[in-house]
């Protein structure tokens, strides 16, 4: 029994998630179907690729991953299909699927009449070209029955750190629903920063020096914590409430790590 | 296996979904469920039966269609099993299962004690009587077992087009998650008139003219785009952003498509 | 094929959802996952534990439910298994399973790394405790095999009435994603008070009488109405719109049943 995700950006109010549930049942009726989410906020990718890589590595081998938030359909970007450890992801080349499709990877533009739904509609390659493709696959198609191998994709990539004296700064990647902040800083790079470094970020309400700590309730309701999250990465919460809106934070927001040393 | 989907106004908050999936797996534990959208706006049955035209006919044959979107829930209204095409269809008899069950079909009103789950709460059909028909479908009942028939059900329509001079009136008749804009205007009626035709829209905030193309990447960023939906209908976007929301446009908003001789 | 439900705090937005998921199917790949709520409001462990109970009694013997609305995390509270009934409850020791695990039950600690996700995130026992564990029950461990007897668990209760001459004064427990007000009043209290009994509720917005009834159209679009609920106890509703933002009301304002006599 293939397992098949679905990671969208349709939200909860229209049938198009349901159409690709649809499409893929009936090529493929024995599948498993999982929803991961379809809140993705409208058209972003890297909200998207953050999603899925939050989850995907931990479904069993063989598992579909389904990704659909592409404001450039039916534009030039190719469909594709990418064979990456022991699963396989179908999307959009826009990057989308490049932080979860990692590693040595199998990259296929999605060319074979098999993997559509003619005629392809030019808005709407969930339905046409993503759907078919995943229910393909699950049916027992190889990826790389797709169509012709590509040599690269759109890559996301992480914001790189740059370190100045004593200080080394990264960003925010990602804000979750709670409003927690995920920073492109790594466990590894705080772990060498040692246990009296401090935290700062600076945004629209303010200059804020979160304290470092292990969870949530490490410090009292309303205060700001850093911690090391479950992505392995430093990440900031307010407890009991948003430490993006307290902060007035998003993606981009500069996020600085001092050593005592400095 | 067979499939029962699922499309609601719950929302997202509370156990109303899970009541409706217990009371099926309860008298079916083999069908295989599957979500279709539980954020259509609440009481609003023309978009819910959108939601649902959008997915149902690209499910296998011998799914069961459950759609909860019920303001008169334990009033007049009937409780249906409508059989059309090769699915069924269980929900109120207030048109949100019109747009989906089309063609030659079958209308049953839902009475069988078998069919309904006692005492059947005035509030609740969905885990009373809808859920509990559309386990008994699923364990194998004919629709015809759930009660007497009946010769019609509660239809919704497209409102007609006018046509003035050489100027065709439709108007929208959802508005999508994303904003986009979804007229009564069909591709065929944009295919007579001509590939020079103007498309004008005037609501809220403004008279409009978007230009008439394939797909969103088509024009700039910002940009309104008029092109033939998914569905095969003429849809209004606006690229990386929200129709609905620059146009002021809404359910019932007048659209005007212009042949180039008129 | 063992059922395994989810209820969180967790939001559309992100790949949380998605990572429970993946992985109970990692070590229980025959289990079939339902998904009850993930809009429960972020930390709200009340909401989340009425969410549960509205759904969890309709689902088959030997179901699963994962419960994670868990503001404590990583903190002195613990983690739990509770067998109640025929059903198991997988979730923080934060009342929000004792709703709907009721009568007699025994609850265990989960310590035994069997059940475990190792090394567990401080932050995200769903991905590394909850799910974990819940995939050891659904492959077939025993609840006793988690880890430790307990005595007890934090439990929510009902607030009590309070009689005062011929009025009982109860309280809204759950305000629903419509804006139904449910409240701490039984059917059974209401029986006694006749049905001649006047209903009075008072809030930011005001002083209201709703009329009492059987269900939403008993009474003029944008009237209040009080009726019993689909799970049995007081509610109030406006037909064709929210209470909660006609009356200003929220959980904890107080609702009053005056009966005739007094």
């Amino acid at each position: 029994m293939p397992i098949v995700t679905f990671t969208t950006d349709f939200g909860p109010h229209d049938g198009y998630v349901g159409a690709l549930k649809g499409v893929v049942l009936s090529i493929a009726p024995q599948a498993t179907l999982v929803d991961i989410a379809h809140g993705v906020p409208a058209r972003d990718v890297a909200a998207g690729a953050v999603a899925l890589a939050q989850a995907a590595s931990l479904f069993p081998p063989g598992t579909i991953h389904v990704v659909v938030v592409d404001p450039g359909v039916g534009g030039s970007r190719a469909d594709l299909v990418v064979a990456a450890g022991d699963s396989l992801y179908v999307g959009p080349d826009n990057g989308v699927l490049s932080l979860a499709a990692r590693g040595p990877r199998q990259i296929f533009r999605i060319e074979s009449p098999a993997f559509r739904r003619e005629p392809v509609s030019p808005t709407f390659h969930g339905r046409d070209v993503f759907a078919p493709a995943a229910g393909r696959l699950a049916a027992g198609a190889a990826a790389s029955d797709a169509g012709s191998p590509l040599a690269s994709m759109v890559e996301l990539s992480a914001p790189p750190l740059h370190q100045r004296g004593g200080v080394i700064e990264g960003e925010v990647i990602h804000v979750d629903g709670f409003g927690n902040l995920i920073t492109s800083l790594t466990a590894e790079v705080v772990g060498r920063a040692g246990s009296d470094a401090t935290v700062e970020i600076e945004a629209g309400a303010g200059h804020f020096e979160p304290q470092l700590g292990r969870t949530f309730s490490d410090v009292e309701s309303g205060a700001l914590i850093a911690y090391i999250g479950s992505g392995g990465q430093l990440e900031i919460a307010r407890r009991n409430g948003s430490a993006a809106r307290r902060i007035g934070a998003e993606r981009g927001t500069i996020v600085r790590l001092r050593s005592p040393t400095s």
